[in-house]
C-alpha cells in the first residue's frame, strides 16, 4: 500500500495553526488584570516564531496514533516555556539584545521589571496549562504527571536554564568542544528532545519507543543549534531579525566558530542521517518527522 | 477527653526541621553541573527564612489526618517558589535591594544574570518536585495534578507575579485601599492560601473543607502582609535584616501608611479572629493552626 502524503510545508503549516490556536486559548487576554503584564506576555508569545518545538510535539501524535488536537495544550506549554527563555535571555544583564525577530525585545517595550515578570509568569503558566484537569478526559493522570515533569527537567538547572548559565560563564574565555556540546545539549537539546518525550509520555509509549524519539530529538536538537550558529555567522540582520554575528562580537564560542562552516555542515549531515535512522522503527508513521529532519538541513544550504 | 498539646514553638520548630530536610533533599548539590547556578540556588534557599508557607502546608496534614512527612515534597516546592520570588524581587530592575535577612542579596553575590537564572531554575525545580513519580506511592495522581495546578495559579500572572507587577506600577502614585488590597491578595495572599489548598488537594479534601482552609489562608495571608508592613514602618535594620521603611522611601503605599498603625492593628485583630472562626469546623484538629494565627498577631504587639 502506498500512503499519500500531503506536501510537507502544508502539513507543517497545519500543525503550526493548531499551535497558534492553543496559544490564543491559553494566554490570558490583555484586558484582564494585570493588563500590562498580560500584554507583555502576549507580545513575545505572538512575535511570529517558527514554533518548531510545539510542532514536533504534535507530530509525535502520529507516531503513537493519537489525535494531535488533544496534545495541543502540551505543545502550547512547551512553546510558552521557550518564549519565557527568549525574554530573559534578551535582558540587559544577559545577552542584552534590543531586537528579536525584527521587533524590539520585551524589555525595550515594557521595561526590565515587566520583562522579568512576563518571563516568570509565562514559565508558571506553562505548568498551569499542563495540569489543567480538562486534559484528564484524554490522558491518564500519571502520563500527564510524567509529561509535566519532563518539561520541568528540560527547562531547569540541568536543562535550558543550566545551559544559559554555562553559556554566560563561557563568554570571554576559550572553551573546549566538549564544553561547547554540553552547553548546546543543556541549552537547546533538552527542550527539543522534550518535545518528543512529552508526546511519548502523554501517549504512554513503550520504553523502546521513548528511547527512539529521545535519540531523534537529541540529534535534531544539536543539528538545529549548529545550523542556527552557521546562520548567525553567515546571515544578515534583515533575514534573521537580529544583528548578524552578535554572538561572535561577544566572543561566544560556537561550533562553526571553533571548527569552521564546512566541517560544521558535514557534522549536521551526519546528525540528520542518524536522527532519521532512529525513527525507522516507526516506519511510515515517521514520514513527516523524517522530512522535518531533512528540512532542517535545507535551511543552511 | 482532653488532648495534650506540645508547646506551639516546639511544634513549629519540628515542622520547620522537616521543611529544611526536604529542601536539602530536593536542592541540587552545589558541586554538580552547573555548579555556580546550583550554588546560587542554594544560597537563597538556605538563607534562614521563617518557612511560614511550607510549615502551614505541613499543618494541613493534621486537619485531614495524613502523615505530614508525605507532604514534605509539596512544602519544599512551595518554599522554593517563594525563594525564587524573593531573588527576582530584589533585582536592581525591581526593588533594588542589597540586603535580605541580613545577608547580601543573590545578585550582589552572584551577579544579575546568575540571580535571574537562579530564580528561573528554582521556579522550574518546584514543578519538577511536584511531579516526581515517587509521590504516587502516597497520593492519588489526580490529587497531585490539582495540587501542582494550585501552585502554578498562586504563583502566576493572576497570583504572586501579577501582584508584583501591580505593585511595581503602583509606586510613585496614589492608590486606593481597594487597589492596595488587590495587590496584597495577589502578591502574598494567594501563596499563603495555596499552602492550605495544596495540602487540602493532596488529602482529597471535601469541597466544604477546601473552602474553610482557603478562607483561613486568605485571612491569615492578609493579616501577615499588614503585620509585615507595620514592622517595616516601625522596625529597625537590625531586627528586620533590611533597611527600615524602605518601602516608604520609595513612596510605596501600604495599609499602615494609608490608615495609620493603630487602625491597622485593629484590622489585623479582626482578620485573625475570622481566620480562627473559619477552622472551627475541624475542632481539635485545628488547634495548632489556630495558635499560628494567634502567634501572627504577637509579632506586632
Amino acid at each position: 500500500m502506498i500512503t499519500q502524503h500531503t506536501d510537507v510545508t502544508t502539513y507543517l503549516d497545519d500543525k503550526r495553526r493548531l499551535v497558534e490556536q492553543a496559544l490564543e486559548t491559553y494566554l490570558p487576554p490583555a484586558d484582564t488584570l494585570p493588563p500590562t503584564l498580560h500584554e507583555a506576555m502576549r507580545y513575545s508569545t505572538f512575535a511570529g516564531g517558527k514554533r518548531l518545538r510545539p510542532v514536533m510535539l504534535l507530530m509525535t501524535a502520529e507516531l503513537f496514533e493519537r489525535d494531535c488536537r488533544d496534545m495541543a495544550f502540551a505543545a502550547a506549554a512547551l512553546e510558552i516555556v521557550h518564549t519565557y527563555s527568549l525574554i530573559h535571555d534578551d535582558l540587559p544583564a544577559m545577552d542584552n539584545d534590543d531586537l528579536r525577530r525584527g521587533r524590539p525585545t520585551n524589555h525595550k517595550v515594557y521595561g526590565e521589571a515587566m520583562a522579568i515578570l512576563a518571563g516568570d509568569a509565562l514559565l508558571t503558566l506553562a505548568f498551569q496549562i499542563m495540569t489543567d484537569p480538562t486534559h484528564l478526559a484524554h490522558f491518564d493522570p500519571v502520563a500527564i504527571i510524567h509529561a509535566t515533569r519532563e518539561l520541568a527537567l528540560a527547562a531547569g538547572s540541568t536543562g535550558m536554564a543550566g545551559g544559559q548559565a554555562l553559556d554566560m560563564q563561557a563568554e570571554q574565555r576559550q572553551i573546549s568542544v566538549e564544553e561547547l556540546e554540553t552547553i548546546h545539549r543543556y541549552k537547546t537539546g533538552k527542550m527539543i528532545a522534550a518535545a518528543m518525550r512529552m508526546g511519548a509520555f502523554l501517549a504512554e509509549a513503550r520504553p523502546e519507543d521513548l528511547y527512539a524519539v529521545t535519540r531523534y530529538g537529541e540529534l535534531v536538537g544539536l543539528a538545529f543549534q549548529i545550523v542556527d550558529d552557521i546562520l548567525d555567522l553567515e546571515g544578515s540582520a534583515e533575514t534573521l531579525g537580529k544583528n548578524p554575528a552578535s554572538d561572535l562580537q561577544r566572543q561566544k564560542a560556537t561550533y562553526p566558530s571553533l571548527h569552521g562552516v564546512a566541517q560544521s555542515k558535514k557534522y549536521v549531515e551526519q546528525l540528520i542521517k542518524d536522527a532519521i535512522q532512529a525513527l525507522h522503527v516507526f516506519g511510515e508513521r515517521a514520514y513527516y518527522l523524517m522530512q522535518l529532519a531533512d528540512y532542517m538541513r535545507s535551511r543552511t544550504y
